[in-house]
């Protein structure tokens, strides 16, 4: 495709989607993708650069000058520009904002860069379309126009005061049909949800989902309005801490993807291995307190695997649920009820799984005490796991820490140790050694 | 709050937003939330119905008479009508819709049922504002103004020829700027995207995100216009979709909420109990063809739930980042290719955690080739899993299953015992018994 014919290059792209000139750049050599951004107006590639995949962009970005990326993030909204720009040094940072021409787009930039990622403040846009309350409909009408050109998607037209003070917003159909005397105050509804620029983004999410909306203001504390967030960063935001909290459940720190780097995997995966291999290291010195089991009693030894997979398992679909309730908001009714269920819950699944274990005895012809013992103490085992499992995460959100971390290899790895230690005193405690 | 003076609750509850009666009525006993639903208006009422649970809505649902029904769903948007009324029996599904006053939106619904509810004629509502290429623009607008009110909210303004084929979209600002005796097929815009009936509802999310698209219309076999998905079904679907990714992590099925009936949440867990269960008795099986070990090296069977934990660990983080790698569509490059930076990864985790068991042995003064040979089999154990854990969910992909099911207890099941029979096996090599 590429022997540098740039003309007929430049005439296919011209009809393509930037997601899809996303999809190419990602194909191409770095030298190639490069050369293809160069080529292109920076409009097409601003918006190509913003569905790249991180370390793609990261690495496009590294080959231009801070004059060339300036182009580019002039082209794009705030908050993607903002984004953008955070992924690059300091120092870098500093000499791009310096090439930017269009000086208020860069102070808004600067100003969006001061939040925090996941906060309103971090997820908004400066683009936006506001009136003032003591505007007539024609002015408004006119003002609007002018806005509108540098906002994609006009989504709500918000009202605010001589000092900037979010009041309400307005409907497109009653600015219309407004007699063009009227003032904005005689027309607008005063009635607008809005989040404050230090919200999190998990609330703004839960909010704009409660709600149905599309766009929501963002005030600062002293109540202006600053800016918007968009439904479709939320979808972004929603998909992102629905996949983090599916790998923190995996064992999986850091939001990682599968095309990252070694090094990367490794920092996001092998800490949670070192605690499962200290609980593991647990579990044995656990085991050798029961030694003298070993010459009467070998097939309690056969078991432990069994027993450590059933805690940790129960321990996971527990956790897992309670961690979602929690994240949904949807969580009702006392703690004390809860444990309740799911005590209810595992004694079901506990005499289900027992009865299969005593089953297989009778199959292999165990002796029956040792069968029936295996049994009891599973039960308890899945009991006790169940327990922790609901317990914990609740506890943990109580104190403000999220409770995803105690999902995945921490509860399965204190599961593991329990559960064992369970077994064996309830085995010595039967069958005596 | 509720001593039946009606009068003054109607007049509470008339600014309260209806995702906010929703929570008011989750709140409430069932008698109570039937009586305040009843004495609202249907157009408040409906709207709160569609925010509540599942299984508050159908307990209210139930003590409703089909007519009463009938006249949430008049003022419900098809798609959600249909999502409701697909919750119902057969029977009453048929007598609600008997009682069904305005037929073209009963015939609209009656549609939307025959569609799996996963795809995008499944997700679709029939409300859309489509205007016909021949019309003239001042046609245009008359017929515009009518459709706009069954419309909650106009995303794009569609254009469909004298069969209803989609031929493209039109943008208000050139409709507002053109000669009003022009024709809508000298200035639509002939680029749309689209999905067909059957679309997949992530197919169509991954589209929807991919474009950052608010609506997208769908058409059926024939081409034609029959409705539109809005992003706002989308979202709660992307979410849904990773919360029963994560749940089938967690060895969960039927995507469940923590406030289901006890029953229910059995269904869904004791299954993946079970296969665990069998999965432990799987091992118990390989152990016993290794008893000679116990009188020699018992410490080897203190050390299983060590090794099976570790196999657990890495199989579900490997599948973990294959599965939501497969599900947002952004794994690139061969299958050997990821095998071989898996190979590499759990090189370094196997390496390290491998360096710790020997120091381990060292402190606790246990003899060093047992813990040289824990070590290697531990490595080896840990590479296979990881190779486990990448290659079941990408063949299970090829081969069009769904994949998340191999993660979670099937992944951590399977892992445990080839791990522990690995791990015994290369003891038996090693240590000679």
């Amino acid at each position: 495709v590429e022997e540098k014919n740039n003309e007929e290059l430049l005439l296919h792209l011209e009809d393509v989607h930037h997601a899809d000139i996303a999809e190419i750049l990602t194909e191409l050599s770095l030298d190639e993708a490069v050369y293809v951004v160069k080529l292109m107006d920076s409009q097409k590639t601003a918006e190509a650069l913003m569905e790249l995949e991180e370390n793609v962009r990261e690495r496009i970005l590294d080959t231009l000058t801070p004059k060339e990326i300036a182009d580019e993030l002039e082209e794009m909204d705030t908050d993607d520009a903002a984004d953008i720009i955070s992924e690059l040094s300091l120092e870098r940072q500093q000499n791009v904002i310096a090439e930017m021409a269009d000086e208020e787009h860069a102070d808004n930039i600067v100003e969006l860069l001061r939040y925090d990622e996941d906060s309103a403040g971090g997820l908004m846009a400066k683009e936006l379309v506001k009136v003032n309350e003591n505007w007539s409909v024609t002015g408004c009408m006119t003002e609007m126009r002018q806005q509108a050109e540098n906002v994609t998607r006009v989504h709500s037209i918000y009202v605010v005061d001589d000092k900037n003070k979010l009041k309400g917003r307005l409907s497109l159909k009653d600015l219309l049909t407004a007699p063009s005397r009227a003032n904005i105050s005689d027309i607008y509804i005063p009635q607008v949800d809005y989040v404050n620029v230090h919200t999190d983004g998990e609330e703004v999410a839960r909010i704009m989902q409660k709600y149905d909306l599309e766009a929501i203001p963002v005030v600062d504390e002293m109540g202006r309005l600053v800016g918007r967030v968009t439904i479709d960063d939320i979808v972004d935001f929603i998909k992102e801490e629905a996949e983090k909290d599916y790998q923190m459940a995996a064992g999986i720190s850091e939001g990682v993807e599968a095309d990252d780097s070694v090094w990367r995997l490794t920092r996001a995966r092998l800490p949670w291995l070192v605690l499962g291999l200290f609980g593991g290291l647990g579990s044995v010195y656990v085991m050798q307190g029961f030694e003298e089991a070993l010459a009467k009693f070998p097939v309690l030894f056969f078991f432990t695997p069994l027993i450590a997979a059933m805690a940790g398992n129960v321990g996971v679909q527990s956790s897992a649920i309670i961690v979602q309730g929690l994240a949904n908001n949807n969580l009702r009714g006392s703690l004390f009820k809860r444990l309740l269920k799911e005590l209810s819950l595992s004694l079901i699944n506990g005499v289900v799984l027992g009865l299969l274990i005593i089953l297989f005895g009778l199959i292999v012809g165990q002796p029956q005490l040792v069968s029936l013992s295996i049994a009891l103490s599973l039960l308890s085992v899945i009991i006790l796991a169940a327990l922790i499992g609901t317990f914990v995460p609740i506890i943990l959100d109580k104190r403000g820490i999220d409770p995803a971390i105690a999902t995945g290899p921490f509860i399965t790895t204190s599961n593991d140790i329990l559960g064992i230690f369970l077994f064996f005193y309830l085995s010595k405690v039967i069958l005596g050694f």
